[in-house]
C-alpha cells in the first residue's frame, strides 16, 4: 500500500504543483487503485507514472470545486481509449454526476466500462468488502466536502505450523480445521483448540484522506488512529483569519488534528502557490513542535504505509 | 500575427504532443490572442509560454469531442483567478454553452468577467469588426464541426506626404481629407484627388484553422489563397480508408485541398501518437510532391505570419 502524489496544489496549477489528485495504490492488497480527487491534468500526470488508467477501480471526490475534479472526463475517456474494460465507480457529493455525465454526452465519449455513481448526502459507511471499510464525513468548506476513512481489515493470524508438527500433528484437512478457530480431537484421543496455534492478527492500516477543510471535529473521528492522515495546509501557521475566511486550514490546525487523532504520519498537501521551495518545506518545520511527524508532500512523491 | 501551437495531438495526450489547442496571436493587431480548441491542460501549456490568460479575447471550438474542449472550465477559472476583468466570447458547436455552464455552475465557479457564447448551426459570417472578419462552415466529422476562415482587412494605403509637400501643398486638414479619398479645392485654386495620392493598400492576411475533418469541399472555401492553413492529419498518406472509416483526413488529402486552395502554407496537426519522432516528421515530406510547403508542427512551436 502506496499513496502516490499526483497533484499537491491549490486552486490553480503552477509550474511546480498541479491541482489535486492522489493515487492510493492497492496493488498488492487488491490489483486495484483507487484516486482521491482528479484535478484536471491528472492523466497528464499518470503518463508520467506507472500507474495503467485500467487498474483505476474506485474515484473518491472529495468537493466539485474545479481543481479537484475538471480532469475526471478526460481521465474517464482515456481510460476507455486504452481498453479499459472493468467498472468504475465514482464517489463523491450530489452534482459528480451530472458533470461527468453532461461533459460524456455533449462529448459524444462512450464508455467501454460500466461507470456508476455513489452521491453521499450523508455522514457513514459507503463502502465495504472482504478487505476494506471506506466512510465518509461532511468537512467545513464552502460547498460541499467530504474527508475519507480507509481501513483495511485485520490479517487473521497464520496457523503455526512448526508448534503442530513438533506435536507430531501430521498435515492434513486438520490444519483447516484448526486454522478455522475449530476445536478438533485427533485419532489419537488428543484434542487441540485451533486458538492455540493461530499467531496474532495484524492490524489492518488506516489511511485517512481529507478534502478542503476549516479545521473541524470531523477531521478528528476521520483521522483516529490512522497510520497516514492526509490534510489540506492551504496557508502557512500564522494565516488562521484567512485559512478561516476562504474555508481552509494551516499547518498548524493540520498538526494539532493529526496530533489530538494520534495518527502516525501527517501529509500536508494543497499547498497555495504563494509558498514555493523553502517556504513550501517551511509549513511542516513550523509545526513539528505540535506534531514532529509531519511533511509537506510533493508532485509524484510516494510514501510507502508499511503493515505493522 | 503568430500561430503558437500548444497541442498538436489526437484524441488523448502523450508525452510528446498535448491534445489540440493553438493561440492565434493578435497583439500588434488588436492587443488580443485568440484560441482554437481547448483540449485538455491547455492551460499548464500555457503557463510555459508568454500568453496571457487574460488576453485571450475569443475562443473558437471546432466540435465538442473531449480532446478539444476538455480544457475549458479550468481555463475560464484560472483567467478569472487571474484577474482577467475583458469580456470573453465562445464560439461553437451547440452544446459548447451547456458543457460550459454545467461545469462552472457545479464546481460554483464565479467568474471575474462577463462570458458570453455564440452557439453555431450555419455557415457563415460569425463575427465583423473594423479589422477582422471570421466565417465559420461545417466540415465533415462523425460530430457537428466547424472550419475557421479569419480574415484580415487590407490595410489602406499611406497618405504619400512627400509628393504633396514637392507640390507645394501645405499640411493641415486638406491631408485628412485626401487621405479619406476625397476630392479637394485648394485656397489657389488646384484642384486636388485624394486617390492620386494614397499608395497602394496592403492585403490583409488570411488565416484558415480546420478542426478534424474527412476531405471535404468546404475545406476548400474556407481555405482559398488563405496564407496558411492549419489541416489535420490524424493519418499517413497511405491511410485513406481508415481516415474515411474515423472521419479524420490522411496527410495527402490535407496537401491535396493545400494545393487547391492555393494556400501559402500548410501546417499539420492533429498527429496520431502512433507518429512519433521521424515517423512524424514523414508525414510532411511524403507529400511535399503534392504540396511542397507543408510542415508537420509541435506543441509550443511558433509560426509568424508576415504581412506580404
Ligand atoms: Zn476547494
Ligand atoms: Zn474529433
Amino acid at each position: 500500500m502506496q499513496i502516490e502524489f499526483l497533484g499537491t496544489g491549490a486552486g490553480s496549477p503552477s509550474k511546480q504543483r498541479n491541482v489535486s489528485s492522489l493515487a492510493l495504490k492497492l496493488l498488492e492488497e487488491r490489483k486495484a487503485i483507487w484516486l482521491f480527487d482528479v484535478g484536471e491534468a491528472t492523466q497528464h500526470q499518470i503518463l508520467r507514472t506507472t500507474i495503467r488508467p485500467r487498474k483505476i477501480e474506485k474515484i473518491f471526490i472529495t468537493h466539485l470545486h474545479g481543481d479537484h475534479i475538471f480532469g475526471l472526463p478526460g481521465l474517464l475517456s482515456s481510460r476507455s481509449f486504452q481498453g479499459g474494460d472493468e467498472p468504475l465507480t465514482i464517489y463523491g457529493p450530489k452534482g459528480i454526476k451530472e458533470y461527468v455525465q453532461v461533459a460524456l454526452r455533449v462529448s459524444e465519449s462512450r464508455l467501454s466500462y460500466p461507470l456508476k455513481f455513489v452521491e453521499l448526502t450523508d455522514d457513514g459507511e459507503i463502502f465495504r468488502d472482504a478487505t476494506f471499510t471506506v466512510s465518509a464525513k461532511r468537512l467545513d468548506h464552502k460547498i460541499a466536502c467530504f474527508g475519507y476513512r480507509i481501513e483495511e481489515h485485520d490479517h487473521p493470524g497464520e496457523l503455526q505450523v512448526e508448534k503442530l508438527q513438533a506435536l507430531g500433528v501430521p498435515a492434513g484437512p486438520v490444519y483447516g480445521q484448526l486454522k478455522a478457530g475449530q476445536t478438533v480431537t485427533l485419532p489419537d484421543g488428543r484434542t487441540l483448540d485451533g486458538h492455540d496455534f493461530i499467531g496474532a492478527p495484524q492490524k489492518g492500516r488506516i489511511v485517512t484522506i481529507l478534502g478542503d477543510t476549516r479545521k473541524t471535529k470531523a477531521a478528528l473521528t476521520l483521522a483516529a488512529h490512522a497510520d497516514v492522515l492526509v490534510h489540506e495546509s492551504t496557508f502557512a501557521k500564522n494565516e488562521a483569519r484567512l485559512a478561516h475566511n476562504y474555508y481552509h486550514s494551516t499547518s498548524a490546525q493540520a498538526a494539532q488534528v493529526a496530533k489530538q487523532a494520534q495518527v502516525g504520519q501527517l501529509l500536508l498537501n494543497h499547498i497555495s502557490a504563494r509558498y514555493v521551495g523553502k517556504a513550501a518545506t517551511q509549513l511542516a518545520y513550523q509545526v513539528r513542535e505540535i506534531f514532529p511527524a509531519t511533511r509537506v508532500v510533493k508532485d509524484f512523491e510516494e510514501i510507502d504505509i508499511p503493515l505493522k
